[in-house]
């Protein structure tokens, strides 16, 4: 029998403990794991959450989890880095293994938590971390484990797939979608860790490390929000083929892992453009497997419950890593991380200029001055005397070019506002 | 360390040897898995297959790896029942592990292996046997180990797929695509098992005794093949906003289970309608990870053998199943399978009636007989005397009336051939 002992009782700890007490028998019988929820620590324990606690179960002190002999798996769903890492230091301390779905905490101090854990001999569990209910950790690090990742890319923030979604569904404008979310909870009052990418990073940061076998690091991804989308990227996209997609994009290339997050403008025909709503979804391509692709509900109370389980599950039946294979230690394999400007990409440009005769053979000069050649043009509305908008898409192009064409083509005396630029995905 | 004997040079054989000694250190430095092919045996040895295996490994004598007391893990490789049954039981009853891509064997012979192998105390892995590279029996049995699966149902015959997308994209009749597909060695000569819904039931089975904990019970599932699909139902389905797919489904409705393959009608705007060519894809809906879906190549060396070798490094990291929660054990669990009659759809009818007045109101008039309501008909096209398709979709009906109803209208004087009807899936 494995005793469990959850620290916070939000949203994911209501999933978490619904599941293993509602789910008790199946999980027995599938999995042969014997799990009892031995004790719940938060500080209010009086608000009614619409589950039935067994008595003695609730706790306002969490040192009843973290020195209680009995308990086997402390799980910690608090959120935030502190007190967070002192309760999971404190169990690994204490010889328990560790379950949590805390991607902020791992993806900024997880280099010393793993270090932790293996030198206990134990686990921490984190499959609910990155994309909710998508078992996504367990299928990189063991169902493709004999793949060398060509690329994993994917949808991996709800909050801003949904404003995506609504702002090319219904045509609203970023502000409008950002309301829309907030309304509905799925965005919160101070929507800057989702809108701005860093989130989406903090995930991207455990799938490069368990990927590649790099060291966790979050300080050197590049991280670029969707607040600058406009009503009108997001039409022209459309006309192109597209959909803007906030995307977590790993690469190889090489020696070198490129890690990056940014709006990207995908094809409509790639199954991963019609990812929408609160929905997550993360393509993984393998030398071996080809393209696949994992798809499903990236938060909630119960599909992130689900995650936690299953890491409770593999703890309980000794699957769970628990040695010299945690991710965020480097394996000295020569990884490092790509430079954003060495990064080659397909590029949509919205150029804001004076609609006089000769500005799209002037700014189309400047790129090919740069090296950067055009596949698709749309120019179209007048405006006598006032501005328009150039849309340019491009073959495969260097960032460094682009960033150098781009500052030139600002300062031009016929443009009128700073260029929009989003990246766009294209074959592989 | 472990050693690995395979037995079969063919095709997914010829994959995971590649994988073995390609990615052999990536293997040791991502899992701890230190994985040494030690054997291969086939009965042709000399055949160039474009790999270098080193000296002393092949061998034409299956007994140098049944009986090799360093071999570790048995890999399956060859296909069929005999003697591939006949291998696997030896190799568990010398105490070896086995990992198969074998579905028709486990399909139809799996309880007395998975019970052989729990009485041996060894694993039996066959990840490998449902939808090539995607890890599906991983996660079904780990990542949402936690759920009680609603329902599972996909795209997990590869060649069956490409018809039918041929069909679709290029209006191509059944026979046509079919060519097309053996040409490209998608479909073998003798393509029943593919086309006939066989291969997709012998997986269902597998999924389903995992998910339910039911007896192996391929002689129980329902399965229809897709020859009977003609250009003409592909068109109207497109016009009525739907895909044709050879599905495999697997749904709990109370204590019953519903298991059958059919080619259905799935609503485009699904993301599994977009699955194409020999690509598949499973939807799995659990009761707390809510929809997921999983896709990837269902066949081809590489993808297979990328599952294979999971499983070996599973078992080389102790992390595989050797004990009393093997598949096909039932587990009392009162689970019935549900007789096909018993099913709720909605449907897809095309009637080929005479042209004239009244046949509407006929044929309509046997289906609200029976308790049938009408969601939307397509009547168009007239042949003064001759035939025409009449084209009805039900709201949701019983298979047991939809049954009787087409009985009563195809003895209508004025229907002129046997009524087509195709099964539609609707919400989830």
């Amino acid at each position: 029998m494995i005793n469990v002992g959850i620290i916070g009782f939000g949203t994911v700890g209501c999933g978490t403990i619904r599941i293993l007490l509602n789910n008790n028998d199946l999980i027995k019988s599938r999995t042969g794991a014997d799990v009892t929820l031995k004790k719940i620590a938060d500080l209010d324990i009086q608000k009614d959450r619409g589950i039935v606690i067994p008595n003695g179960v609730l706790t306002t002190n969490v040192n009843e989890i973290l020195d209680d002999p009995d308990i086997d798996i402390v799980v910690e769903l608090i959120g935030g880095i502190h007190p967070a890492k002192e309760f999971i230091l404190k169990a690994l301390q204490n010889g328990k293994h560790v379950v949590t779905a805390n991607k902020a905490l791992l993806a900024t101090e997880g280099q010393e938590l793993f270090q932790a854990a293996g030198k206990a001999g134990r686990a921490l569990g984190f499959e609910a971390a990155v994309a909710g209910g998508i078992p996504i950790i367990k299928t990189l690090r063991e169902g493709l484990a004999s793949n060398h990742y060509q690329s994993i890319y994917g949808i991996i923030n709800g909050t801003s797939n949904y404003i995506l979604t609504k702002m090319t569904d219904e045509g609203k404008d970023f502000k409008d979608a950002l309301s829309d979310a907030q309304s509905l909870g799925y965005a919160e009052a101070n929507p800057a860790f989702d809108i701005e990418g860093i989130d989406t990073a903090h995930k991207l940061t455990l799938i490069a490390s368990l990927c590649y076998g790099i060291p966790l690091s979050f300080n050197k991804i590049y991280v670029e929000g969707i607040t600058k989308i406009t009503a009108q990227d997001v039409q022209f996209a459309t006309e192109l083929g597209y959909k803007i997609k906030l995307l977590a994009i790993a690469r190889q290339v090489g020696k070198e892992i490129e890690l990056r997050v940014h709006p990207t403008m995908v094809p409509v025909d790639h199954l991963i453009s019609n990812v929408n709503g609160v929905f997550n979804a993360i393509r993984v391509i393998g030398d071996a497997v080809g393209e696949t692709l994992y798809y499903g509900r990236g938060a909630g109370d119960m599909p992130t419950g689900s995650a936690v389980v299953s890491d409770i599950i593999d703890i309980a039946t000794g699957k769970a890593n628990t040695s010299n294979n945690q991710i965020g230690a480097s394996t000295n394999n020569g990884y490092t991380i790509r430079d954003i400007n060495d990064i080659e990409s397909l590029y949509y440009f919205r150029f804001t200029a004076m609609d006089s005769p000769g500005v799209l053979s002037r700014i189309s000069g400047v790129l090919g001055e740069n090296g950067i050649s055009i596949s698709a043009v749309i120019q179209k509305g007048r405006k006598a005397g006032g501005s328009v908008p150039l849309v340019v898409l491009t073959h495969n192009a260097r960032e460094r070019d682009v960033m150098r064409a781009v500052n030139q083509i600002d300062s031009l005396p016929v443009v009128s506002k700073p260029t929009m630029f989003i990246r766009v995905e294209g074959g592989d």
